[in-house]
C-alpha cells in the first residue's frame, strides 16, 4: 500500500508546489511588484496556471489515484491515507470534468470581466457591467452542469468552496438567522445609543500601525519565523507551505480600526494555516477544511477576541504607548468605540450586527440570477429593495451597491456563503471551546493567548483539509453547523452595549 | 515559415516564463522570505527547475526547433528569425548533451557543497571544504566531456557563461593586461600619495543611503516603474521579463561606498536588461549576449561613469543634501576618497587597479585546477604565492583567502574571467562611445545620462542576445577584445591621482 500512496503523494507534492510558487507571484504582485510589470507577470501566471491544470487533470495523476484506491483495501475509512486518497480523487474529478476550453473561457473572462468591473464601478455604470455578469452567470450555469448536482445547481458552485455544503441547508441555517440580525439591527438604530458611542479619533503614523499591529499579532501566537506581514492594497492571508504564512494590511493614518482588527482578522487565517500538521503539507490533507472554516479562525480571532472587553484591556496600554491620541481613552471606551453598529453600505467595512444580512442579501439574489428567476438588468433595484428592508438604508448609487464586491467579476458565483458559515462557525466553536478554557476571558485579558490557541490547534487545526466542514463541525462542537450561537452572541453582546430591553 | 517559428517561440515563452517565475522566487528568498521557510522554498524551486528541465530538454521542443530550421531556407543569416533559432539550437543542444542523472548529481552537490563551504569558510578550515572542491571538479571535467571540446576542456565550461570565447584567447587578452596590473598596483604603493587619500567618515543611515541610491540610479535612467531597489544580504539584478528588472543593495553606516557603487553597478546591469527589445522578451534573443558583457555594463556605471570626477561633480551636491557628515568635503576630495588603491584580500572589495589580478589569480589557479596540474591540497598554497606576486600582500588565513568565493562552491567553474572580460570591454566600449560623444564628460556633469545611455542602448543593448559577445564587440567596436583600452583608461586615471611619473 505505501508505495502507490508515496507515488500518489510525490506527484500532488509536484502540483502543490507550482500551486505555491503560483501564490509567491501572486503575493509580490500585490505587495511588490514594479507598476509596468503586469502583462509580464499575467503572462508567468498564465503558463503556471496551463502547467499545474495540464498536471492536475493529467492522466498520470488519475492513474496514481487509481492505483492507490486498488491498494487501500484494509485501510480505515477515517485514516490520514483513505482521506488523502479521497481528497485526491475528489479535486481530481472535479479538474476533469471542466473540459479545457470551458476552463480556458472562464480564466479568460475572469481577466475581461475585472477591468470590465473596475471600471464601471469607478463610472458608477452598472449596465456597461451586465453583459460580463451575464457570461459570468452562463459560465457558472456551465460549470454547474459539468459538475453535477441533485436538483439545485447553486449546489455545485457552493460545493467548490465549501465541500459538501448545500444550498438548502445554508437557507434554512441563514433563514433561522435573518430574522433575529433584522430585528437586532432596528432596535439598536432606535436605542438612545445609536450614534453616540466614543471615537477613536487623532493622528495614526503608519510605521507606528505597523510596528503595534506586528507586534499584536505576534503575541496572539503567529509566528514571524515563518511568516511576515506586509502592507498591500487589500488584505489578505497566502500560505506558500505552513513554513511561509504571509498575511497583508493597510492603514489609513486617520483611522485605527482598519488596520487593527484587519491585522487581527488576516493573522487568524494565518494561525490555522501554520497549525496544518507538517506531514499534510503539500498532500490533498493540507490547507484547510473549507473556506467557511477559514473564516471561522479569522473571524473569531478578529471578533470574538478581538472586539471583546478582555482583549480591548489587553491591548489598550499597548496601543497607548503607541499613539498619544489614545492618552485618555479607557478599556470601556475602547470597547465601545470598535463595536460600533451602524447600518452601512459596504460590506467589507461593516460591524458585526450588519455584517450578515449583507451576505445574506448577496446569497439570495445569486440564487435568484443563477436560476433566471431574477434578470440581470433587474439586479439593481433587487439589491436596493433588499437594502432598504434588511438595513433600512439605500444606496446612492451602483457603485456603493450592486458594483461594490470584486467576487461576479471575477466569477466567484456560491463563495458569499462561506463569509456567513464561518461567522456562525466561530461562536459555535467558542462556545464549545469555553466548556473546556472556562478561564479563557482573563488570561485574554493577561495576554495569554496560548491556550485559546492550543485548543483551535487540537480541535480545528490538526485535522487540515482531513474532513469535510459539516464531519469537522460535528466531530468538534457534536452537532450540525447553526445559527444559535451566534444570534446568543450578538443578543447579549450589543444587547448589553446599546441597553435593550 | 512564420508558423513554425512562431510555434517554437510559444515553446520558448512557457519555457521562459517559469524562468523568471524561479527567478522570483529566489528574489523573494534573498529580500522577504521569513528564516524558517528555507525547505519548503528549496522544495517549490526543486519541482520549478525539475520541470524546466525537462522541457528544456523535451522532444517537443527538439522537433520545433527541426521544423523551424527546416523552414529557415531564404532567411538571411543575420536575421532575427535565424539567430533565434540558432540560439535555441544551442540551448537545446547543451542542454540535452548533460545526462539527467549528471544534472541531478550537480544540483545535489551545489546544495551540500554551498553548506560545506559556508562551514568552511566560518571555521577557516580548507580542508574540510577540500573534499567538495574536488567533487566540483570532477563533475566539471563530466561537464566538459559531454559538452565536447576542441583541445581544452576549460573552453566547454567558459563557453557556459561567454558563449564562444575559448581559454587561448583569454589567456593572451589576460597575458596582456597582467604585466600592466602588478607594474601599476607597485607604483601606486610605491608613490608618496598611497594612503593619503581622503576618506569620507560619518554616519550615513541606511534609510537616508536608499533614498539617495534610489534617486542616483533614477538620474541614470533606471526606470522604477519597470524596476525596484530593496535591501539584501548581497547585492544583484534580477530580471523578470525586460518589464520587471530589480536590484538589490546592502548597506554599512559607517561606509557610503559600498552601497553608492553597488547601486550603480547593479543598475548597470539593470539598464541592460532594461534596454532589450520588448520583442525578444522571453524569447532566444532575451536577456544578455553573456555575462561578461553584462559586466561591461555594470563596470561602466560604476566606474568610468562613477567614479569619474563630473561625476563627483554631479552627486556631491546629492549626497550632502542628505548627509551632514559630508558638508566640508569637495567634488576633488570625493574623487580621490572613492578611487584610493590599496592591495587587498577580498575580490570584491578590491579597487579597478587591483581588482583584475584577483580575477587573473582565479582564472590562472581554475586552468592548472581543471587540468589535475594543481592538486587541490596545494591550492592555498598556490593562492597565497600569487597573492605575494601580484598584489605583495598573504592572505592571513585561507578564510580570506582561498575560501571566499562562493563559485567553486556551487560548481561556477570557468565564470570568474567574465569578470575581467566586462571590465575590459567597458573601457572598449568607452573609446567607441566618445567618438560619438565627444561631450559626455560635461552631460554627466550636469546629470544629462540620455545621450549615453542612448549610445548603449542604440550600440549594445538593442541587440540583446542576438549575437555572441565576439561578434558584438567586433560589431560595435570595429575590433575584438583586447586589454588595450583599459590598460590606458587605467595608466591616465591612476598615474595624474598618485602624480606617478
Amino acid at each position: 500500500m505505501a508505495q502507490a500512496i508515496e507515488a500518489l503523494k510525490a506527484r500532488a507534492a509536484e502540483i502543490n508546489h507550482l500551486r505555491q510558487a503560483a501564490a509567491v507571484l501572486e503575493w509580490d504582485m500585490q505587495c511588490y511588484m514594479p507598476p509596468g510589470a503586469a502583462r509580464a507577470r499575467s503572462e508567468q501566471m498564465g503558463t503556471l496556471a496551463e502547467i499545474i491544470h495540464g498536471m492536475a487533470t493529467g492522466e498520470e495523476l488519475g492513474r496514481l489515484i487509481s492505483e492507490a484506491e486498488a491498494q487501500l483495501n484494509g485501510a480505515a475509512k477515517d485514516s490520514d491515507e483513505a482521506r488523502l486518497v479521497k481528497n485526491a480523487r475528489r479535486d481530481y474529478d472535479d479538474a476533469v470534468k471542466i473540459p479545457a476550453d470551458l476552463a480556458a473561457e472562464i480564466s479568460r473572462h475572469g481577466a475581461l470581466a475585472h477591468n470590465i468591473w473596475a471600471k464601471a464601478r469607478a463610472e458608477n455604470d452598472f449596465p456597461a457591467f451586465a453583459p460580463a455578469l451575464e457570461k459570468t452567470l452562463e459560465l457558472a450555469r456551465r460549470v454547474a452542469e459539468h459538475l453535477g448536482y441533485e436538483s439545485d445547481p447553486y449546489d455545485a458552485l457552493l460545493d467548490i468552496f465549501e465541500p459538501g455544503a448545500r444550498a438548502a441547508q445554508v437557507e434554512t441555517v441563514f433563514a433561522e438567522l435573518k430574522p433575529h440580525l433584522v430585528d437586532l439591527t432596528r432596535r439598536i438604530v432606535e436605542s438612545p445609543g445609536y450614534r453616540q458611542e466614543p471615537r477613536l479619533t487623532g493622528t495614526f503614523p503608519s510605521q507606528v500601525q505597523d510596528r503595534v499591529t506586528q507586534g499584536l499579532v505576534a503575541a496572539l501566537g503567529y509566528d514571524f519565523a515563518h511568516g511576515r506581514q506586509d502592507k498591500a492594497a487589500h488584505p489578505f492571508c497566502t500560505s506558500f507551505s505552513r513554513d511561509d504564512v504571509r498575511i497583508t494590511i493597510r492603514f489609513d493614518e486617520k483611522e485605527l480600526d482598519g488596520a487593527l482588527y484587519g491585522a487581527l482578522h488576516e493573522a487568524g487565517h494565518a494561525l490555522y494555516e501554520q497549525g496544518i500538521p507538517a506531514d499534510y503539507d503539500a498532500t490533498p490533507l493540507g490547507g484547510a477544511s473549507s473556506l467557511g472554516v477559514h473564516e471561522s479562525q479569522s473571524r473569531m480571532w478578529e471578533n470574538l477576541v478581538g472586539r471583546s472587553r478582555p482583549f480591548c484591556e489587553f491591548a489598550l496600554p499597548k496601543l497607548q504607548a503607541a499613539f498619544p491620541a489614545l492618552q485618555s481613552v479607557t478599556a470601556e471606551e475602547l470597547y465601545r468605540a470598535v463595536n460600533r453598529v451602524e447600518p452601512s453600505l459596504i460590506r467589507v467595512e461593516a460591524d458585526e450586527v450588519t455584517y450578515n444580512l449583507h451576505v445574506l442579501l448577496r446569497f439570495e439574489l445569486e440564487r435568484e440570477m443563477l436560476s433566471g428567476r431574477l434578470k440581470v438588468a433587474d439586479v439593481p433595484a433587487a439589491w436596493n429593495a433588499k437594502m432598504q428592508e434588511y438595513l433600512g438604508i439605500t444606496p446612492p448609487n451602483d457603485a456603493l451597491g450592486v458594483l461594490q464586491d470584486v467576487h461576479w467579476s471575477g466569477g466567484m458565483v456560491g463563495y458569499f456563503p462561506t463569509y456567513t458559515l464561518g461567522t456562525l462557525l466561530s461562536a459555535q466553536l467558542w462556545h464549545t471551546m469555553k466548556e473546556s478554557l472556562p478561564d479563557v476571558d482573563d488570561q485574554i485579558r493577561r495576554g495569554e493567548f496560548a491556550p485559546l490557541l492550543g485548543w483551535l490547534r487540537e480541535n480545528v487545526h490538526r485535522y487540515g483539509r482531513k474532513y469535510e466542514p459539516d464531519e469537522l463541525v460535528r466531530l468538534v462542537t457534536g452537532e450540525p453547523l447553526n445559527a444559535r450561537y451566534y444570534v446568543d452572541y450578538l443578543q447579549a453582546k450589543y444587547g448589553e452595549l446599546y441597553e435593550l430591553a
